[in-house]
């Protein structure tokens, strides 16, 4: 698995075969056949494997202040991306070419794990309209940034990531001037 | 096609069948395999046509200040969102089950002429690093949102494009912050 993780992590899943997997993990061809039935269930336990990891790694871990938590939750994603780009801006720009139902069901599922881990470092027990909204959207912009990142490694990592936590801040800031129930949690916050 | 793109906007693309598009334009199910050759094919068309559609609509109009433009093409934006909400969700959220590389590329096309259409609205010829990020991020916001929209339809739609349009205010400002030409750029369109 870590064999395989690690060659979808560092080229396309159209460039990878299961002799090269086999071969990585001095294992037969056979037995990765035995044990996966084929490359697109290996190429969705990699995932599965993948998204675990993305996930155990942004547990919080400094019980600082949000905001502290936040941007060393960054770090840790970016890290991550950092690792795994090439797997990380194939899955996003929306390959490999065969991509079922359940490649889209784990990308959500770590969306939405994300969603609720933040939601529980604000305090939050039910999110308003407005401040779900808002923090779908800062999700998206964070996966976005990092396949613009991976495109172009124009910006130093620390500069976008600090970019990244004001923006939250400064969107969080919108959705306070347009609900009430924000403009409370902002408060509670600082 | 207005038959085809009418059936995969209101319904999930596997609940439409040839026949349902061949019964729904007037013609033969032989007729509509002759011109398309599949279903695969026929989703594709059609949506390469709603991207069409989107983009023409999205047109600048009135030659107004580029935040009038902006609220503008956001309220044009979900009226199309509205009228082709299943298909619209389907894209999204990453199906149908058997997405092809045609189909990213389509999408991301749309993305990336968005972006230029947003980039001329400013008068940029060349957006630096943190700008270019910033748009992207906030071209996923709206996708996010509008997906997040169809979901719950918890917020009205003008309060959900002002907040948009608001949200594109503070991450322009936000990048001002962190970028000399951001922070032109701003001063100019003020």
């Amino acid at each position: 698995m870590a064999a395989a993780l690690e060659l979808f992590s560092t080229r396309d899943a159209e460039d990878v075969s299961i002799d090269d997997v086999a071969s990585a993990a001095g294992a037969s061809r056979a037995l990765v056949y035995h044990y996966f039935g084929g490359k697109q269930e290996l190429y969705v336990a990699a995932l599965r494997s993948a998204a675990e990891q993305l996930e155990s790694r942004l547990r919080p871990q400094e019980g600082g202040r949000p905001i502290d938590e936040l941007a060393s939750g960054l770090r840790r994603y970016f890290d991550f991306v950092e690792e795994h780009a090439a797997g990380f801006a194939a899955l996003l720009r929306g390959g490999p070419a065969n991509r079922t139902g359940e490649v889209g069901e784990i990308v959500e599922g770590v969306r939405q794990r994300l969603f609720r881990l933040i939601q529980r470092q604000m305090g939050v027990q039910e999110p308003s309209p407005v401040l779900r909204t808002t923090l779908r959207s800062w999700i998206a912009s964070v996966e976005t940034a990092g396949l613009d990142w991976l495109e172009h490694r124009d910006v130093e990592r620390p500069a976008l990531e600090r970019l990244l936590v004001d923006q939250m801040v400064a969107l969080l800031g919108v959705a306070a001037a347009n609900d009430g129930e924000v403009a409370g949690l902002l408060h509670r916050l600082k």
